[in-house]
């Protein structure tokens, strides 16, 4: 293990973070907020200490993929440990694990809350919370890779462990230009989206939370109503935005190309989308009852659908008083979460095709057993490695799933509550069920349930590996 | 697809169960109720057409793995239906849909019942309903094999196909003396188990229903308070035996070989104890207040745990009372289930065992790409080709427990009781949470939900696969 280099990365994510600190304390001066002070003051300790740390060059430039694991998660860490802290010296979370829980919640675009009343807020802290969706969404080592000369090989690795997605597309030959472009291109929707919510009347400082919330598909919202505080066209404005976020950034490229056709070739996308419209139209008919008509039932139907299986959590109605089937559905869409490469979290849609598809080969298997079929996407055959690793992955996030839950429950909250808790952090998504449910928050939780879900929040924003990579003592091992 | 040779076994198949209908027959005769009249004339039906089946023999010997397959799943579909008609006919039972399910549910060792009423059944239906849970543990092909003389190649794909486990072992070079030594083992424990019943005090003919309830891990009882209508020591001697028969039976023959150390070096086995013993434990902490003193929480803590985790589904206490740890706990050992190769259902402790070594394998190649890793168990390294069957198995049972809980939600019941029922069925273990506690029972679901609820326990007992293959097309090919 190569630590002296994984130490001069760190500090330079940490002189990022100082960076990143500071927009807050443009947003205190612009308000004359007393709050921007105590941003300034940690933007300030951090930057010190990143730029002692990378003082001294790495001994040696040795980077494996366990160094890149170990690395990202290390980062991910370090990040959500020193954005808490403004959290608590303002005093508007005043707890130190709960602010953690906020800011992880935050960083991985889960947008869960510890927060009983979101809108005692000052601006300042707001701003900060909601930009971590942001920054967490197309992932914060990108962001370096897209701005920092870093040498090649560290960015494949690092690239590999911080993107979603059983596989990593190079959109074009180098690292660096690949980081740039999906930044580019997560920008520019961006600013789409925030002139979209200007155009629709909501206020400027509004237009920006709720796009950094939504671009990430973290699901912060400013309001206690959540996104029932606005009108239903920037609801529908939102309901567009969460759905291409839940698209493979990298299928965006085709477009930029020309290649439209293309695009909606993806066999994952098609699948997303058809998910998408066939649980929003199954829930219209079951939610018909509780709304005036058929297009508000399918506009709230949508809305839900649109923000569970995108991972946002959004919410504009409190679906915990749906019908089960309902209910079954949408907890479904939060295990599959959406697209690879997408900002959404959960186990992706093209993992669960390859799932699928691993059942149909197994069974040909069976039925015909010298018979040799591969497996397919986008007419491609699948390697065996990446065959390999989604079943893995699945295995571990179902294990995952099940230890954590077993730990939430002592806090002796309903079996519900427990398990879709746990599922919906492990997924990114916020909402779960019961006393999670989207007029609930986490704040019930004790200490060690809530160390335990921010755990699971990591492991689900890193598919799960880079995080036990940590724990597994043949990464220190020296090889 | 051979489909002569199949419509032969079936034949076989319809004439062993004639002989079996005869049994409640002969408890008609002693207890002098009407109720056998209707048996035999049933029983006489199925002799008719078996042996009219049985009559032709097959044009080709020809018997592959989907032949296996296909055989064991329309066997278990066939006994099931004939099964079931008797109870109508007596007015037991008088919906047919709640009568297969009610077999299903015997023949799959899973003890779940649509009955409101346990203790209205007569001698005759009640002996019937829990002999189809002993010949279902065991497996009725591998009786049939022990009895009939079938030529050798068929032996080991029904085999394969009906015992549960990720690998058949045999014990002896023939597949026939294996099923002769199983039955052998399995009828002997039977015999020890009644005699420690009568010895405490337990009348004739509860002795009789409650062994077979529970060596085949059924947990179908006699009256409406389960277990907890007998002494406690009756209770005790049934732990031991639940315990006993989540063991793989293979292992029982290293102890009548005299070798009973190499018994406790089994990996899977010591597993399982572990499991339970820890299991229990918690439970007996948590549960401490509910009961006067440490023992008797310990007594209902380890008969339920081992109740749940054999798969049994018998109950002293009403654990949906319990706090959410103690039924997060007894959940997870409803997925786990008991060792392989005994009459236990859930996914296995050895496929658990495997499933936590694949990740550990994957972190192993993540960290360092380069050193191949075999996964061993009992020193011995496990076949790529088991590997690739429990993670497909695994995958198979999440989507088939997710596909399975969207369709029983249909009937709105809350998602606790709707997510635990279909858990319990795939692993056929009787009772789950909510409206389907112990003091529950699943005669509110609707006729969709019960079909899919047997599907869920057929798949279970057969782990998944012989099921698929029904409805897999590539099965109906022609080779």
């Amino acid at each position: 293990m190569n630590k002296s280099i994984i130490r001069y990365i760190l500090s330079r994510v940490l002189q990022f973070e100082a960076v990143f600190l500071l927009l807050p304390v443009i947003v205190s001066l612009i308000y004359k907020e007393k709050d921007g002070l105590c941003f300034l003051i940690v933007s300030l300790c951090a930057l010190a200490l990143g730029t002692f740390g990378s003082k001294f060059l790495p001994k040696s430039k040795v980077f494996y993929a366990r160094e890149g694991f170990v690395t990202v998660s290390l980062s991910w860490i370090l990040i959500s440990l020193v954005g808490a802290i403004p959290f608590v010296i303002t005093g508007a979370i005043p707890s130190y694990v709960d602010a953690v829980f906020e800011t992880v919640s935050g960083f991985t675009t889960t947008g869960a809350s510890i927060l009983t009343d979101v809108e005692a807020m000052s601006y300042t802290c707001m701003f900060w919370r909601c930009f971590t969706n942001w920054i967490g969404g197309m992932g914060v080592l990108v962001f370096i890779m897209a701005v920092v000369p870093l040498s090649g090989s560290h960015n494949m690795h690092l690239m590999k462990a911080e993107s979603p997605g059983p596989d990593v597309g190079k959109l074009v030959p180098k690292v660096k230009d690949t980081a740039k472009i999906l930044y580019g291109m997560y920008m520019g929707l961006t600013g789409v989206l925030i002139i979209s919510l200007l155009i629709a009347k909501v206020p400027l400082f509004d237009a920006f939370v709720l796009s950094f919330s939504t671009m990430g598909t973290g699901g912060f919202g400013r309001w206690n109503a959540s996104l029932g505080a606005y009108s239903s066209a920037v609801q529908t404005i939102v309901i567009i935005f969460m759905i291409l976020c839940g698209v493979n950034f990298n299928a965006y490229f085709l477009i930029i190309k020309g290649k439209i056709k293309d695009f909606f070739k993806i066999e994952e996308i098609r699948t997303y989308l058809l998910i998408l419209l066939a649980g929003a139209l199954i829930i219209t008919l079951l939610v018909r009852g509780n709304y005036s008509s058929y297009g508000e039932a399918f506009h709230h139907a949508s809305f839900q659908i649109a923000s569970i299986m995108s991972t946002t959590g959004f919410s504009t109605a409190d679906f915990d008083l749906w019908p089960t089937l309902a209910k079954t559905i949408l907890v479904c869409t939060m295990v599959i979460g959406g697209c690879a490469g997408a900002t959404a979290g959960g186990i992706k849609v093209s993992r669960l095709l390859i799932l699928f598809r691993t059942i149909g080969r197994e069974l040909s298997h069976l039925t015909h057993p010298r018979s040799v079929r591969k497996i397919r996407m986008d007419s491609q055959p699948v390697m065996e490695e990446t065959i390999k690793g989604v079943q893995s992955f699945f295995i571990a996030y179902a294990i995952l799933v099940i230890l954590s839950t077993i730990i939430v429950s002592i806090d002796n909250f309903d079996f519900q509550t427990s398990f879709t808790s746990v599922i919906s952090m492990a997924g990114n998504i916020g909402p779960g069920l019961g006393m999670v449910g989207p007029t609930g928050n986490y704040s019930m939780f004790s200490d060690c349930s809530k160390i335990v879900l921010i755990f699971d929040m990591l492991a689900g924003r890193l598919e799960i590996f880079p995080m036990l990579v940590l724990f597994y003592a043949g990464t220190w091992r020296k090889s």
